[in-house]
C-alpha cells in the first residue's frame, strides 16, 4: 500500500435537488490530505443503521425511485412528495455524503506521534461519511480496536452499543428501575438484553412475531410480550406491574404501540394503588421515541393521568448530555465487549454499486427486525 | 347566624357503583367540628372548572344519563362503558364529594387567634368537596379576599390564575423565552394574555373562530391564530418565526393540533437554520397537555425532527415543583389583582339542585370556550 492509493476514492453521495428530485450516486472525490494529528482510513465496513436512512433518502418516496447509469456508477433518482420539500431547504442542491460510523485500516497519517501510531491499526470511527473509501478523521477521534478484530467486527462500535447503553443511563439519571424497548429482537434489542443480564436490570421486551420471541429468549431475556398476540395488553400489564417499569425506548414512532405502552403503565400503577385520583397516578411515566420505524401517524388515547412525557431521544443530544467523561466511560465498555454483548450480525456485506441497486435499497429500505446491511466501499464489485 | 345553622347541609356527591352505573346526586351531611385551627366556611360561589369533570363524571357517559329524584333532590345515573371500568376502580362505591375551589364566608372558628380572626370575613379556598353548603378548612389554607370582594369574585382564586402564573413560570424555568396556547379564549387564556401584557412576554393565540379572535383583540392581545382557517399552519410558523416561541400549552389534548403546533414551530426553526440536519433542528420544543377539551385521539405526524417533549401538566404536580415560597408568591399577586387580572365571568350562578339538572349539565358538560358556570351551595332553589 503506498501513500498514491488513497488520493482518491468513491463516496456515495445523496442530493435533494431543487427540482424535488432526491438523486444517489458515486462520486470520485480527492481525499483531502491529512493534518499533523490526522489519520486516512481505507473504510472496509460501515452499517447501514436506521439513523442514516434520513440523510441518505430524505423525505424521497423511495418506492418511486429508479436507477439510470451503469452497474459500478449507478444513479438512483426517487421524487420528493411537494408538501414535504420544506424540510429540506437547507440541504438543496449540496452533495451529502452519508455514514455515520465505520472501521477500517489506518493507511495514512500525519507527522505527529499519535497519528503515527495508528499507521495499519484497524480503528472505528463515528462522524459522518463513511460509505466512502478513504476517510480523514483525527486519530484521537478513533477508537483502536483490540488485536484479532476485524473492521466489520467493529463496523457498530457507536450507534447501537452507545444507544443501548445510553438507553440504560438515561433510565438512572431519570430515576426508573426497569425499562421498556419494542422492536426488540434488533440489533440493538439484542445488545440491550445481554446489557441488562449483566447489569440485572429488569427489561421488559415488546416483539411483533412469534420467531422473535423465540429469538430473544435463545439469548435469554426474560420477559417478552408479543403485540400481535390477542392479549398483548393484559400480558404487557402484567409485566409492567411486575418489573415496575416506568420509562419506554421505542424505535416504531408510529402507531398505537407507544399510547399502548402509557396505558399499560398506568394500569399497572393503579393496580397497587390504594387511593383514587381523578388525574390518575402520580407516577412518571416517560416513552422517548428514538426512531420512526412505523411511518404512520402516532395514536395517543391520553387514557394515562396527566403524570407522562413523551420524547425524541438521540444519541447525540444525550451524549452531549453526559459530557466527555461519561462518553469515555461507555466507549471503554464497548470496545472491551465488542465480541460478545456488543457484536452485530449483518444480512449481507455489500459493495457501493450494490448499495445503490433498487432490490437492496428495497431490501434495506424496509427496516426489517434483525437484518442488517452492511457496506465495504472497498469491496471488489462482485 | 348561629352556631347551629351550620351543623349539617347539603353536599354534591359522584359514586361509580361497581354494576358500572355512576350517580350523582346531593346528600345532607354533618360538618365536622372545626379544630382549633379550623374554620366553617359557608361556601357561596365555587367554579365548575374542566379539571372538576373528572371526578364529577368519571369516565361515563353523560350522553346517556338520566334523571330521577325529586325537583331538590335530583338523582343523575348515567352508565360506564365497560374497557373503562379499570380506570376507576379505586373510587367503587365510594360517594365522592366534588369541587376543587370556592370561596364563601367564614362562619364558625377553632379557638386559635388565627381562626377567630376570620370570624365573618370572605375568604377562598382550595382543596376539594367546594360543592357543599359547609366546608370545614383550616385557617391558614384560606386566602384572606381583600375588603369588597365578594365570594363570586374570589370564588377562580386559585385554579385559573395560577394555572396562567404557572405556565409563565414553567418557561421561565425551562429556558423558553415566548408561548403559545390553544383554546385561547377560555376564561383562563384571558388572564394569560392580561399576564403576558404586563410582564411583556409574548404569546401566540390560538382559537378555532373568529369571535374568539375578536375577543382576544379587544382585550389588548397581539398575536392571535384561527385554528379554522385555512392559511393556519402558515400563519402559526409565521408567529412562531417571529415570536421564538418553542413552549405550548394545550387544553385540547386530542386531534391533530398540538401535533400540528409542533410541526410548525420546527419549520419556523428550519427557516432560519443555516446548515442542513437529518434530525431536524436541535432546539428543544415542549408541548405540554394541561387539558382534554378534545377527547378524540392525539395524532401526531412526528415531523418536527428529534429534540421534542410532549407531557402532561398538572397544576398541583407545579405547584410542588416550586415549592411553598413560590407558590405563596403566586398567590399574593392573584389576591392583589383578583378584580382586574384575574377576573372570571360565569355564565350563569346555579344552585346544587340545578346543578343537576340534565339541561344544565349538557351545558357545562360541553366545556365551551368562555363559557363558565358557577355554583352557589347556598342560593335559594329558583
Amino acid at each position: 500500500m503506498t501513500e498514491t492509493d488513497y488520493r482518491e476514492g468513491l463516496q456515495l453521495q445523496s442530493t435533494v435537488k431543487q427540482s424535488g428530485q432526491l438523486e444517489i450516486a458515486l462520486a470520485t472525490v480527492e481525499t483531502p490530505a491529512p493534518g499533523p494529528d490526522d489519520v486516512v482510513i481505507r473504510i472496509e465496513a460501515a452499517p447501514i443503521n436506521p439513523s442514516d436512512l434520513g440523510l441518505l433518502f430524505g423525505p424521497a418516496d423511495m418506492q418511486a425511485a429508479t436507477s439510470s447509469g451503469s452497474a459500478d456508477r449507478p444513479v438512483i433518482t426517487a421524487p420528493i412528495p411537494a408538501g414535504l420539500m420544506k424540510m429540506v431547504t437547507a440541504r438543496l442542491d449540496q452533495a451529502m455524503p452519508v455514514g455515520n460510523e465505520g472501521a477500517g485500516i489506518v493507511v495514512g497519517a500525519g507527522s505527529s506521534e499519535a497519528a503515527q501510531a495508528l499507521l495499519g491499526k484497524t480503528v472505528a470511527v463515528i462522524g459522518g461519511a463513511m460509505y466512502s473509501q478513504y476517510r480523514v478523521a483525527p486519530a484521537a477521534m478513533c477508537l483502536l480496536l483490540t488485536e484479532g478484530t476485524t473492521p466489520a467486527e467493529g463496523a457498530s462500535c457507536f450507534v447501537n452499543p452507545l444507544t443501548a447503553l445510553g438507553m440504560v443511563e438515561t433510565m438512572r439519571l431519570e430515576g426508573h428501575s426497569a425499562l421498556v424497548h419494542t422492536a426488540a429482537a434488533s440489533n440493538l434489542g439484542q445488545m440491550l438484553n445481554k446489557i441488562c443480564l449483566a447489569d440485572d436490570i429488569a427489561l421488559v421486551n415488546i416483539v411483533r412475531r412469534e420467531e422473535q420471541e423465540e429469538l430473544l429468549r435463545s439469548i435469554g431475556a426474560k420477559i417478552v410480550c408479543n403485540s400481535s398476540a390477542p392479549d398483548f395488553k393484559e400480558k404487557l400489564t402484567d409485566a409492567l406491574a411486575d418489573t415496575g417499569a416506568t420509562l419506554a425506548f421505542d424505535a416504531t414512532g408510529g402507531g398505537k404501540l407507544g399510547g399502548q405502552i402509557l396505558s399499560c403503565m398506568e394500569a399497572a400503577l393503579v393496580r397497587s394503588a390504594s387511593e383514587y385520583s381523578g388525574y390518575g397516578s402520580t407516577t412518571h411515566k416517560q416513552l422517548y421515541v428514538y426512531g420512526r420505524l412505523d411511518r404512520s401517524p402516532t395514536e395517543l388515547l391520553g387514557d394515562y393521568g396527566m403524570a407522562w412525557g413523551i420524547g425524541g431521544w438521540l444519541l447525540p443530544h444525550f451524549l452531549q448530555k453526559i459530557g466527555l467523561e461519561g462518553g469515555a466511560r461507555l466507549r471503554t465498555r464497548v470496545a472491551d465487549e465488542i465480541k460478545t454483548t456488543f457484536a452485530s450480525h449483518y444480512t449481507a456485506e455489500i459493495s457501493l454499486a450494490e448499495t445503490l441497486e433498487l432490490k437492496t435499497i428495497a431490501a434495506y429500505g424496509k427496516q426489517a427486525t434483525g437484518e442488517k446491511y452492511l457496506i465495504n466501499p472497498n469491496k471488489n464489485p462482485s
